[in-house]
């Protein structure tokens, strides 16, 4: 696959993997991958453990369920949920970013209208507080999709190996960014999907508990957690399915030239196409 | 080029590039590559300023000479640089991490020795504290390299597109990494060459000078600063040039199974590979 096409083909996979164990000529690959990464002074902070026993995805499983619940009943996460919760494909394509709903979770059918759905998603804080919502069902499907899935990735960092500098955590992180972003791409590449789980990382205290789990050192950090499996053929070969789309914004909107607001760029404009 | 091919020979490269702008063509091919990234509930929060101007450019390259002085007068900076810092080639590949001195800086005759070269990596803090040396050459070496490179990218992030959750920096980070690693990889294919410049940005009041200089709104943050250009021919063919080479970890120091310390993936290994 040429390269830009895999960077665009690059999906994120909520639904349920091929039952199908990853092969290690494979999972050779996605490390090999993950191995080239830059990292500031190439301190190559970061550790991989490859989880494919169902006792510790039953474990991550339920940690990251709980965590899921625990969400649906926050107001501030519900609020700043509805800015970026699209009710449509209408919506999602004219907005040019966030995601889909019926991209995370099954919808009921009484509730897909947009004209019905996109009200209850702008007041889901509302809808929580009266218990008309909680994160039972969210939490239940991906917890079902963890234990289901042939593998996890949990990826830490190390924290010792800090390079020189004021902004050595920054350097760091863009590290771990571009160390996973290699991984997704060889996957996209092998038909193999992939999806971030955070919710079972977002705060200190699950991170904790899932170092646990993995029986992290204590300079040790987990920064992400991935499902990983390969696609059903289907997925792996159309654009249609509900795995396979996204929007973004147009370039216009996030490039400029010399300053933030310069929006042309003439010298360039003048330079010959290659 | 190949997708594993791509990941394994994207280099950093800290030498000129060719007196020969970036193409349009190019240039949009590195902005669709950064634009695919993904990004926590999709929030895509980058803004890209491409700088061709050298007003612009000397502006920066000032900012990060005066940067790289102060850091070689602080002996914290100097004693964490001795850890990463290789003294000779057969150091650097036994080590597998770190960056070789010689790639940083043009290391003057009387030094180029490892036996000489590695006591004064050592205790460069202390040599520093007497005066011995500065970072006036480094300084002055990377300046110029910043006002002769054809293009310089400067990466911010917009705070105001935060995604849900407590963890919410730390996903708009590897987001930005995932999307900087596209833009590297995307330049590797096209033999374009670049180099992180994060001397400019290590410290809060360097990064809001920068910010200054191009004119970014208080909600953006600057995250990354990018020299890009064209790569000299022998450059681009051969592994042999300063630039061309590289070390990392073997792939079982960063990898285990199950858990942080289990080296064996028994279960793994019974799958058959593909
Ligand atoms: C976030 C980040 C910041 C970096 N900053 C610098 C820098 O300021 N100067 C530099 O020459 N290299 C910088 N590097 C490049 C690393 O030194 C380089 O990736 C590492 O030594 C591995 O070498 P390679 O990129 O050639 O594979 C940076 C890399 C990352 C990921
Ligand atoms: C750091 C990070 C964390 C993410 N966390 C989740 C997650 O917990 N669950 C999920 O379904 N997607 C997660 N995503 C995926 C984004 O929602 C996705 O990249 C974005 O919606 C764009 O869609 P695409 O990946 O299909 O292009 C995450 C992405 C990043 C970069």
């Amino acid at each position: 696959m040429e390269l830009l096409e895999s960077i665009i083909n690059r999906r994120t996979h909520r639904e349920s993997f091929l039952d199908e164990n990853i092969s290690t000529v494979h999972l050779n690959h996605l490390i090999e991958a993950a191995r080239w990464a830059p990292s500031p002074f190439n301190v190559q902070p970061w550790h991989l453990v490859v989880i494919t026993t169902s006792q510790k995805k039953r474990a991550i499983g339920k940690l990251t369920a709980n965590a899921i619940i625990e969400q649906f009943g926050d107001p501030e996460f519900l609020d700043d949920n509805s800015r970026w919760m699209r009710s449509s494909i209408e919506e999602w394509v004219d907005c040019e970013d966030g995601v889909l709903l019926q991209d995370q979770v099954n919808v009921p059918v009484g509730l897909s209208k947009p004209s019905v759905l996109k009200p209850v998603i702008k007041h889901a804080s509302h809808f929580s507080k009266l218990g008309k919502f909680g994160g039972g069902k969210p939490a239940e499907e991906t917890e079902n999709l963890i234990n289901c899935a042939p593998m996890l990735l949990a990826i830490s960092m190390d924290r010792n190996r800090k390079p020189p500098g004021a902004g050595h955590l920054r350097w760091m992180w863009l590290g771990m960014g571009a160390m996973i972003q290699n991984i997704l791409l060889a996957a996209t590449e092998l038909k193999i999907g992939s999806q971030f789980i955070s919710a079972a990382i977002e705060r200190t205290s699950d991170r904790e508990k899932l170092s646990k789990i993995l029986d992290l050192p204590s300079w040790h950090e987990v920064i992400s957690l991935l499902r990983i499996g390969y696609l059903e053929k289907h997925n792996a070969n159309e654009n249609t399915t509900r795995s396979f789309r996204s929007v973004r914004r147009k370039t216009t909107d996030f490039v400029s030239y010399e300053t933030y607001s310069q929006k042309k760029a003439d010298e360039i404009k003048e330079s010959s196409p290659a």
